[in-house]
């Protein structure tokens, strides 16, 4: 054996033993290595659900200073891929990380509320929403279903289509709210308008619909006056704090994820001005099964200014408010087909992705969808609605039975 | 007019001025007031909807000194009277009080924190508990259900009488568990065995139920002979510390309101020590729209030791054992009935009561029951049911429509 090939081998030997500490650290997946080198092994004895080709040897170095940035931002260059299916490799590399995590409480708890120490101010709340969801249009409605609702879907029949899905939620929604004619609901956070519409089209009410990404906005107006109910929406390019109207009903589908743990109790203290004293109001939010500070990656590269809250952390909405919980649903497992079926339509259009962005871009939004179906299958992520009423309103439904039976309830 | 004449106008002005002060500090409600002399008044414009008679000078001064422990001993011991609706005027007074209080936050949540620094131990516990249930069957029998269920019952229909109230409550936490035949439930805190008992008659599961109320388990091993599940159901007569059973599901009706805010943590783990990763548990308790001390009244004579917790203080049995909120359901408007029909009962039997114990017990009783209801129908005090499974279980309902369907679900 030559020099050169011990040198080889030795240096191999090195980094097989560098990449397994960083397999320790993420909880050893059932997953095989391959090396720029064509070194190959498996993390554990398990069959490997997947491959994880490490294409250069920086790759190795950028995981272990950082892991999910490392990874994140290898994988979306390259320097990272995954052979075999990658829906299934994420998810099993999510299921060992948090299995490993999942006696560590008060550290997550602390870096959570470290978190809130950065407050969304109105201007950076603009910036972050443009970031994500002024990507534009022609982009979402590649993968998004017809009516392009960005939140988490309700499979009310196993067979439900994505499409079927998030109608069957829209009226989910409007179902638990109890909405009658003529009543005025507020919706902070629109995305395309869906939900507005869907209220306006279907239960006949007047809605007063907040946003701040112009390209929602202006893509909402046009269905309103398309479908002949821009008498009865409106839709307003701003934030959620100069909501400033009453209402009987007071919906927020998927922004509190955007709205930041130290500005829950502003939204709370909104919620209440606005709503009337026998009004309902229901936030729909992706929550975590215990505090814990969101993705570095996610924040960096997906949704800046974002941060999931756990179900206890997202009470400071409602209790210095004296809010009475209702009804808490958890939708998890939902979201998770959800996201899955998102990842699916995305690749079937990654070529259109391709050339409107970059080959980067393609990875990094697969690697988001891929994560988040693989966050709420894990448990890690969660999908709570929230139902509830101001102090003191007895005007409420005694039982749940009027969200699964045909009659609108008493 | 004489010196004495005049004296006497004096003092009763001051006494009236004392006594508007304290209607004051407690939100003005709408009742009118008698005073020893005969003095009579309303506390506001509004037709009063009972009269609080204070028949002793010196219970004026008791109320000024401690609000809630004052008028409740006053009332315990007759210098405090009712004339008129009892329950009305305790709804009233509790709204009024409830609404003046409605924007403090922060002092009540530092109070309840404050409370946890005194954590019940077994010991404690096991006085708390006989304090409260070993008062004797007998007396409890005069004024509760059949099945002497001593929970908030569940009015599926709003013509079921309280029976059959209790008994949909049983069969509602057991659908919620979506329990199998052959599964063993452990139950913590399970009062005279209700709950128990149904589920291994209806639900063909083995329970163990675990009390420390020498009463009550002596009473639940009895209906368990006789109704022939003994084989299927064990009592234990001890604390949920004490469980190292392993279970598919794991409930808890009406004990969390005992175990304090400083032992929520060590439920938490109890659960997770016994409850397998594919179970499901269900903890049932009276909480609070916000963090607050228990009423000190209710603290010195009815539960010792007792801490109601709020929605996000109930939080910390779950969260940090990363157990997954399946559904909340907030029952309160069913409580405010059940303690109302519970008062009823209660007055029907006075008499037996009275010659059982004595009329201060009688009147400290009716105030315990009739301040209950009223806690419930103004909101202060919630009924939360709280379905969860451990962290990673993907095995639960994805909807909840097997609540509500005649079906046992998929």
């Amino acid at each position: 054996m030559d020099v050169e090939t011990s040198r080889n081998l030795a240096e191999s030997d090195f980094d097989r033993r560098l990449v397994q500490r960083l397999m320790r650290y993420v909880g050893n997946p059932h997953i095989s290595i391959r090396l720029w080198n064509g070194d190959e092994f498996q993390v554990t004895e398990a069959p490997p659900v997947a491959c994880m080709h490490i294409r250069e040897r920086r790759a190795i170095f950028e995981m272990l200073r950082t892991s999910s940035v490392g990874f994140g931002e290898c994988y979306s260059k390259g320097l990272i891929d995954v052979d075999g299916d990658f829906l299934a490799f994420i998810n099993e590399t999510t299921r060992a990380y948090t299995r490993k995590r999942a006696r560590s409480y008060y550290g997550p708890k602390t870096r959570s509320l470290l978190y809130a120490l950065r407050p969304n101010t109105p201007v950076r709340s603009r910036h972050n929403v443009h970031h994500h969801y002024d990507l534009g249009n022609d982009f979402y409605r590649l993968w998004l279903d017809e009516r392009m609702v960005y939140t988490c879907a309700y499979y009310d029949t196993p067979e439900a289509t994505l499409a079927e899905a998030q109608v069957a939620k829209l009226e989910h929604v409007c179902r638990k709210l109890k909405l009658l004619p003529g009543q005025t609901v507020i919706e902070a956070g629109c995305g395309w308008g869906a939900l507005a519409l869907h209220m306006a089209e279907h239960h006949d009410v007047n809605v007063i619909a907040y946003n701040n990404s112009t390209e929602q906005v202006a893509y909402a107006r046009e269905q309103a006056l398309a479908k002949g109910v821009d008498d009865r929406v409106s839709f307003v390019l701003d934030d959620y704090r100069s909501i400033d109207q009453r209402c009987d009903a007071f919906v927020s589908v998927g922004m509190l994820e955007h709205v930041g743990l130290a500005n829950f109790s502003t939204l709370g203290a909104i919620v209440k001005r606005c709503l009337k004293p026998d009004g309902l109001g229901l936030i729909h939010s992706i929550t975590r099964s215990h505090s814990d500070k969101t993705d570095p990656w996610i924040v960096k590269h997906i949704f800046p200014g974002g941060h999931i809250p756990s179900l206890r952390e997202m009470m400071a909405v409602f209790e210095p408010q004296r809010f009475s919980i209702l009804d808490v649903e958890n939708l998890r497992l939902h979201y998770a087909r959800t996201c899955a079926t998102w990842l699916q339509n995305f690749e079937a259009a990654a070529d259109t992705v391709r050339d409107m962005y970059s080959e980067e871009f393609v990875r990094m939004w697969r690697l988001y969808l891929g994560g988040s179906s693989a966050g709420f299958q894990s448990g890690t992520l969660q999908l709570h609605q929230v139902l509830f009423a101001p102090y003191g309103n007895n005007d409420v439904p005694l039982t749940r039975e009027y969200q699964y039976s045909d009659s609108k309830g008493t």
